[in-house]
């Protein structure tokens, strides 16, 4: 099997589009009209419903976008049911060729990261030594509070499979965490000077280097930035990007393009397209001169579009949900050609 | 249901022990005497074993132990099969009166945490507004990196329910991220300087200081530990200590001591005890001069105690955690009298 990265360059290109959808799904969102073939309302019940209520948004979409992005947490909240939701969930997004996203941002160390890689990436080994794919998605993200021992176990999958490192997210607290500002060790301040020059951008020009920062500092989100590029740098497909990548949900667009610069060979995941405030402005700053290197993510505005149109009842809740991707689609690929990104010919 | 803090309190003051049992069931180590029993090699058989196997251990140990950790990754990674062996566990820890900390490291922000904290310590709501426990736990391990957004939709149930936030781990790679010197903000240097005054202690003392910090920076983990004491404040139960605890694995006594003082009112779960390398002597530093404020978890080196015991076979197991989680409950309490922490008559 090809490696991911390269995988969702293919795609990228033969859709001509950056969209991922997000799967997330709130019950209390589903429509009546699936809901209310299965009345009896216990978690299997409910597991039933929300593979119903996928299968008809990946149908409905999948032409038009590039990944599925299902979100551990709307599934797992239902125990065992949950998870046979997820799995199926992931079975028909894989049928359609698009890569699927696991939104689990697992982490841990050592043998128990192992176990997160092995259930979600890989294959588990049973008592007598024969080895099952298990959740077995395209990618996972990962939370990387802990450091390298995070990381490491998934990187025995990543020749094939993927993982996005959460990096800077688009959240209002993530300022608390990442965005402090951290002083500088070792060959970091080389690293970012090497990768900003001829840029026209600086680390200063970062709204969270306005709270004292100077060149031998830079928000904590930047020294993650060096260590994802570091543990994806094994990992680079034909396409010239990484199948470790970053979740990137910058919420100004300096810390886009300076991000961009930092790590020129991962695929971002912005996340926070949509519903979160995230336009498709924004989106050719998350992007590489190649007009590659960046999924972007929108759940609740594509899958419960129906809430908010006129047009679709929630009867027709698929429509409504084809016609908000293909509008998120082409506003997106209009502001990469605006912005002189297009590079799918 | 009272607070879980007091709860926690009280198991520890009853059963005179600060010991947690990890229940992390490597399949490659769960004795043939229990996996014999369960030869079709699938999923369902496998997580069969996993109960089997899990249910000894815990009745082994129930009354030496204050509370079972079992680690999700090693469940989910079976899928549905694995997360049905997660509840069947969860459940029959329960039964024992010992409080169930599942180590999940959960993180994400709004909705989706909801989600997380609805699943996992809560209720669910059907399609029909009807409200169920799911996976139903007393308390989650949860990761910070994207800051409050991840903690207050867990805050909702920690008036009976609770959470233990990572702010330093024991791994080596914590360094990485956790140790970064941060330059510190606002009221930070006020909150360290009142919380470790007459304590002889200083931020100086911490190895990460040695970097080059001074008086107006802290590793990150610093910082952490302030979030962490804020976030705990309103869920202060009659014991003294929060429901928003913190996950400390420090690597070095003046690291714990520090920590300790900077966070007076957070329960400590403290992983590594054993295997991981922390040794009783450690433990008097993570607990406050009440004897409480601690638990320390020991996962392989008790569940898995029987492939270094030359008196108890494979086919004893249990009989081997239950003198393994002996010794190991002895030895923390006799380093606790030893350090005039002993609080518990």
């Amino acid at each position: 099997m090809a490696n991911v990265a390269d995988r969702l360059a293919n795609v990228i290109k033969d859709k001509k589009s950056l969209l991922c959808v997000g799967l997330d799904p709130r019950v209390s969102q589903i429509p009546k009209c699936v809901t209310k073939n299965y009345p009896r309302g216990d978690f299997d019940s409910i597991a039933d419903a929300i593979v119903d209520f996928n299968q008809q948004i990946i149908e409905a979409t999948a032409d038009l976008v590039v990944a599925f992005k299902p979100q551990m947490a709307f599934y797992e909240q239902y125990g065992p049911a949950g998870l046979h939701a997820f799995k199926k969930t992931v079975d028909c997004a894989k049928q359609t060729g698009t890569v699927v996203i696991e939104d689990g941002k697992r982490n841990d160390i050592g043998s128990t990261t192992d176990a997160y890689a092995d259930g979600h990436l890989g294959v588990v080994v049973t008592p007598d030594g024969k080895k099952f794919p298990s959740l077995d998605v395209d990618m996972l993200t990962v939370n990387p509070y802990l450091g390298t021992d995070t990381i490491k176990p998934f990187q025995r999958y990543c020749r094939e499979k993927g993982i996005f490192v959460l990096c800077r997210t688009s959240n209002p607290s993530a300022v608390e965490v990442q965005d402090r500002l951290v002083d500088l060790e070792g060959d970091e301040i080389d690293f970012v000077r090497e990768r900003l020059t001829d840029t026209g951008l600086s680390l200063l020009d970062l709204p969270a280097m306005k709270k004292g920062g100077n060149s031998g500092k830079a928000p904590l989100y930047v020294v993650m930035a060096k260590l994802i590029d570091g543990w994806g740098r094994d990992f680079v497909g034909e396409c010239g990007y990484s199948s470790v990548g970053a979740v990137v949900g910058a919420t100004y667009p300096k810390e886009a393009k300076v991000l961009r610069r930092l790590m020129p060979r991962t695929w971002f995941l912005v996340p926070g397209y949509g519903a979160q405030g995230g336009t498709a402005k924004d989106v050719p700053n998350f992007v590489g001169d190649d007009g590659l290197g960046a999924v972007a993510n929108s759940s609740r505005d594509i899958i419960f579009a129906y809430e908010k149109s006129e047009k679709y009842g929630s009867d027709n809740f698929s429509d409504a949900a084809r016609e908000a991707a293909t509008a998120a689609r082409d506003k997106i690929n209009k502001a990469l050609q605006e912005a002189g990104k297009w590079g799918f010919g």
